[in-house]
């Protein structure tokens, strides 16, 4: 508004007040920003997209604005910051106020705080997880098992999930897959599933593919399924602080939302993974198949390998490429990649009771190498609205050794930066192509990794960073 | 910057992201809006007003963009969050980033909160009042000793500053005060001297009238004394959060900045004041008291009754005509302001040695009731500009008592309330006028307070906030 506007005089609202605007009975609660020069007149509003959205608004429309009532919930983060405990209802109200957006930055910081490190108990994470689900849309699937997967993230190219849905659907059971897409990362599921067929559905599109073929693989970012996550991850992720209760809620509140019955959880843990060593994985492990027991989610845990990326794909084409590989069984198809998707498959298979303890790696293994998986993969991209072939960047360049030696570690985080500075996910086809991996014995000038870009632009800032970053892959030199 | 805009594009800049803007070698990291419309075009990009200042610019100017260098204090911040005790240097780091305005709104709150309750000790609040003292100006007076006040808070119409200057410089004292305008405040004491004299003198101008007064009353907002307190108070005040170690630092960071010798410390104590009781009163005091010690500042801190607004006036202008009848000793002049500015006075006194102990307050008492304060203020108000005479508001609305009864208590905060919606302190002239105090007793339809505004619609916008709040003067009926 303007500054001199006589509503903002009246109501004595400055720059950066939080202010309540009205269409009707639609609210939101906004941080006010003043103007000075004739972009508006007096008694005139801008708002964002997002507030038109919300208010349903059209051009010239008469709103109100008044100060927001006072954030009682706030009185709550306030407990929980001074040490105190929260019940349901504590959290019932504090999750609806956030996805509300009575919450400004500052108040919602407050909150991710108070539930940092390890400050929540176990009935806590039940709590929150279930104020979660509630303030948001539950699928139905009329049918058990429901089965699901989820990475806890943080490993470059960890592109199993669409492997696991052709071999799992192929083998009978139904695995309706939301995924999102990259919040920090250079591609998420939905990123790569984008490049190979539409991801797009709705719901009504997305219960069509899974009654003719069992399972799908879809953007879940429409759905409105636990709602309150996407607000709070982009508080964690700019004080790069970790939660575990947060974790643990965010990742259940959507499975449950999902209607899922049954899930496979995959923890990679490496030091530059999200997951930094053993001893917190397992803490992890035991907080979620907990918590998702006394939400009637039956989940396994699996701890896996995080110390370098998965295949030599980063980025949502690169990866795409893999994926197929795999499923078709080509010969260069990346092991690492089969075989953890074989792996998580099979706790799935094993879970739904689809096979006996112990034999569901066999059965996935089967599925994989006979075609059926493949044939299921098809199947599920041709439901969705059929399927295309990922195209490769047209400008790349190659990162040599700067000397010869053994590759001893990767810097997931980095290699994920210079990924995103190439244009991943937004440029489907930027990424990088990985050359060697731990273990390899490379000579001076030999190619570590190619990044790939569409334009001359990006791939010179993504070269740029990889000079004034040495140590994304350690090279060490041998005696 | 517009979304589409190649420079987005190519950095990866999205809605929300921090970004830093460079001017030749000035730099700014702000967080980026983007747009969908002609507004901008590409490569442009919009700033605000503060932004423009910072970066020293002018319109057309060719700015740069892009990442901002990694927050590393913010490690210090989580490292505090996880009980950690934090050393000057780390403080040092933190309040230069928070100055620099390297801190999103998410990031200072996260440290405000590592920072409240009882989390800092002793040694931790000295050094972060040290960092705070060291991002600032520092004002010398080539003398000593340098005589100071401060009042923690919270209790409407506690107006007692200019009446304490004009004292102890008619007692031959140097106190040059600087004060802030209202923050949550119906008036500061530099909004209710505005009233009176002009206060928004530069270095130079206070100088002057130090030098040939012995005192002044001024505006420090623009000095630029503890910088990182006004980033800082911001988040407090959105979380409603208390934290001992950043209001002592707050405090004292102004004091030592100031160039105060000597300082005394008015801590209005009760129920809905910012001090809620006198456990907390005396740890606070202690703290105070301790630290000033340990940076070289001599203190004393005063507990005194915060239970009710002091004087009948709430707003700058009704506050001006209660110092103004003070000073000139008038009959109707409310003696609970009169006793506190003497109490106050006579510490202050006492401290700087220019009485003997036990003594300060008879000291103080005399040169109020023999005119010489008055006069001293006539000559402090001419130095810095010339003496007005404060107006009084257009319109006005008498609250009435809804039954007979005791008056047993005030909500202090609710009656700023009122106050701020009349228009105070924007409105110099608005406010509260009481005509009732605890123990008065009163008929059903007499006068509690009398609303005071320069406007209809800010009268009406306050009464109907009375309306609704029906417990703003608390009546007991007597059996």
């Amino acid at each position: 508004m303007r500054r001199d506007c006589h509503v903002c005089r009246a109501e004595g609202f400055t720059a950066h007040r939080r202010v309540e605007v009205w269409n009707g009975k639609k609210s939101i609660v906004a941080t006010l920003n003043v103007i000075a020069g004739d972009l508006l007149q007096h008694g005139e509003m801008g708002l964002s997209e997002a507030a038109w959205q919300r208010l349903d608004l059209r051009e010239g429309a008469i709103v109100q604005a008044d100060h927001p009532v006072p954030l009682t919930s706030l009185g709550q983060v306030r407990s929980k910051i001074y040490g105190n405990r929260l019940d349901q209802q504590d959290f019932d109200a504090i999750i609806h106020d956030v996805v509300d957006g009575r919450y400004s930055d500052i108040q919602l910081s407050a909150f991710v705080l108070g539930c940092a490190g390890a400050s929540l108990d176990r009935d806590e994470m039940v709590a929150l997880t279930k104020s979660m689900i509630d303030v948001g849309e539950r699928l139905e699937w009329g049918s058990t098992p429901i089965v699901d997967k989820h990475s806890v993230g943080g490993l470059p190219g960890n592109r199993t999930t669409p492997i696991i849905v052709a071999i799992v659907a192929a083998h009978g059971l139904t695995m309706p897959k939301t995924s999102s897409r990259a919040i920090t990362s250079p591609a998420g599921t939905a990123d790569t599933m984008a490049t190979l067929t539409r991801v797009d559905l709705d719901l009504a599109a997305m219960r069509r593919v899974v009654e003719t073929e069992g399972g799908c693989i879809v953007w879940g970012g429409g759905m409105r399924l636990s709602p309150a996550d996407e607000v709070l991850i982009r508080i964690e992720r700019a004080l790069d602080i970790d939660s575990e209760g947060q974790l643990v809620a965010s990742v259940l509140s959507k499975k449950v939302a999902a209607g899922s019955t049954h899930v496979v959880l995959d923890l990679p843990t490496g030091p530059t993974a999200k997951v930094r060593n053993n001893k917190v994985a397992k803490e992890l492990c035991n907080d979620l198949v907990g918590v998702a027991g006394e939400l009637g989610l039956v989940a396994r845990a699996v701890i896996t390998d995080g110390t370098q990326p998965v295949g030599q794909g980063i980025g949502p084409v690169l990866e795409a490429r893999e994926v197929l590989a795999v499923l078709r069984d080509e010969e260069h198809a990346p092991a690492d990649l089969r075989e953890r998707a074989i792996l998580l498959a099979g706790e799935i298979i094993e879970m739904a009771n689809k096979a006996p303890e112990g034999s569901g790696i066999q059965v996935a293994r089967d599925i994989l190498a006979d075609g059926r998986a493949w044939k299921k993969f098809q199947a599920i991209c041709e439901a969705q609205g059929g399927m295309r072939d990922p195209k490769k960047a047209a400008y790349t360049n190659v990162v040599s050794a700067p000397r010869s030696g053994q590759v001893v570690s990767f810097d997931n985080r980095r290699l994920a930066k210079v990924a995103k500075l190439a244009g991943a996910p937004t440029a489907p086809a930027a990424g990088i192509d990985l050359h060697v991996s731990l273990g390899s014995m490379v000579m001076k000038g030999e190619p570590l990794f190619t990044v790939h870009a569409q334009s001359p632009g990006e791939l010179s800032y993504a070269g740029e960073f990889v000079v004034f970053n040495p140590g994304i892959i350690t090279l060490q030199a041998q005696s």
